[in-house]
């Protein structure tokens, strides 16, 4: 949680999700508060690291502003402190977006496929953002027909998220780090233009050191496979280094 | 199983299903044999039922010829017995594709959703078909990416299925019958044309009296709903009737 003297510059709380607060900003926008809680598995793991929230926060403005050199706009305005950035208020699409480079995770389990086959090329799935539901895939016909959703917001989304993989892959490449997977969440201008929102950080995509297969990211935390911060810091220091 | 003076005359089991037996016929046809058997939940529930087989053919065959009016091809060839038809050998394409027109069954329990909630446009999904797997509903990305599938031939099975789809409620809507949704199997000529193959039958669609909401499907075997070959009947009497 904020201190308090942080917090009363901040507007009404609007929501408090695993990893994140959001309270009413200044004018229209939204302040992004990010905790230093870790959930899995549909919130039935959870634990607390010290410094997650700086971490994803510096890597998320990191990654926003990278891509934006790439001509994907986001969310974000400007970074307002350690754990805090500030972004505008978006129509957000209930929807988690996900791309994949290789088979991992829920994906592997599923279909008892093996961890790192290649998917060439890339895909992209939606799940119903409804943590009751558990967030459950969902056809892009099914978002349209019974979760009421715009065939063409879709196609969209669908787009930006494979262009943003292309731009991402070239970043993770130079920091000798394996994309194997990664969730996206999209929100709505008033005007009707569909940016990306939410976050990127370790804890919504998988990456695998590119010599040792090393995870480095929130899979340590899911199957105890190291220490948290050090997989999220490696990840941190690799892409300072590979934006240099 | 069929009698031997039958079988005799029959080639080589190719394969033998859950609810029917492939032979090789002469001049590379396929004969199918309709068994009685019925299973459900990935066949942790069997049952014998008499005439299911000679049903399921006769509907199936009344179905094939009414696409075929209708413009739409399948792999009949002809009718051979009350248990048997022959058809073209194709390259099957392993995927169930499911058309809804209503919510039910394993997406209402996955979706937490109503079942008959309507579904406007209809919707197609791809499932795996594999049994050892469960088959596992698999988005039409991973389709081409993980399991070879070419993206033109997905999107062709989705345009076959959507036509099938609307000259089948043209047809129910006359037999007063709501058509929730079906399964179909599609396969391959050796020119490359996709055609659809398998069975339409009770037990892969779910067909709901319009008057009364009765389910006269396969739904009333995996749910204990009342005698299988009465719903059965009824489905057959009033598609003899709606095609007067």
């Amino acid at each position: 949680m904020p201190a308090k003297s942080v917090q009363s510059t901040y507007g009404d709380k609007i929501y408090e999700g695993k990893a994140k607060i959001l309270y009413r900003g200044p004018k229209d926008t939204i302040l992004h508060y990010f905790k230093d809680s870790a959930t899995a598995f549909n919130a039935q793991k959870k634990a607390e690291f010290d410094g997650k929230g700086q971490m994803n926060l510096k890597i998320s403005v990191l990654l926003f502003d990278y891509l934006k050199m790439h001509g994907i706009e986001s969310h974000l305005i400007k970074q307002i402190d350690d754990r805090t950035f500030e972004s505008l208020s978006l129509k957000m699409i209930p929807a988690e977006v996900v791309v994949r480079n290789r088979v991992a995770g829920s994906l592997a389990k599923r279909l008892g496929e093996d961890e790192g086959a290649i998917l060439n090329p890339p895909t992209v799935e939606f799940y119903l953002k409804d943590d009751a539901k558990g967030d459950p895939l969902v056809s892009e016909d099914l978002m349209v027909s019974l979760f009421h959703q715009k065939r063409e917001d879709l196609l969209r989304m669908r787009e930006l998220a494979l262009k943003i993989n292309s731009a991402l892959l070239v970043l993770f490449q130079k920091a000798k780090l394996n994309l194997i997977d990664f969730k996206l969440e999209f929100g709505k201008t008033p005007g009707g233009k569909i940016l990306l929102a939410d976050e990127i950080s370790p804890d919504c995509c998988r990456l695998w050191d590119m010599a040792t297969g090393e995870k480095l990211d929130k899979d340590r935390f899911r199957h105890d496979l190291g220490d948290l911060m050090t997989g999220y810091q490696i990840v941190y220091d690799r892409l300072i280094e590979a934006l240099k």
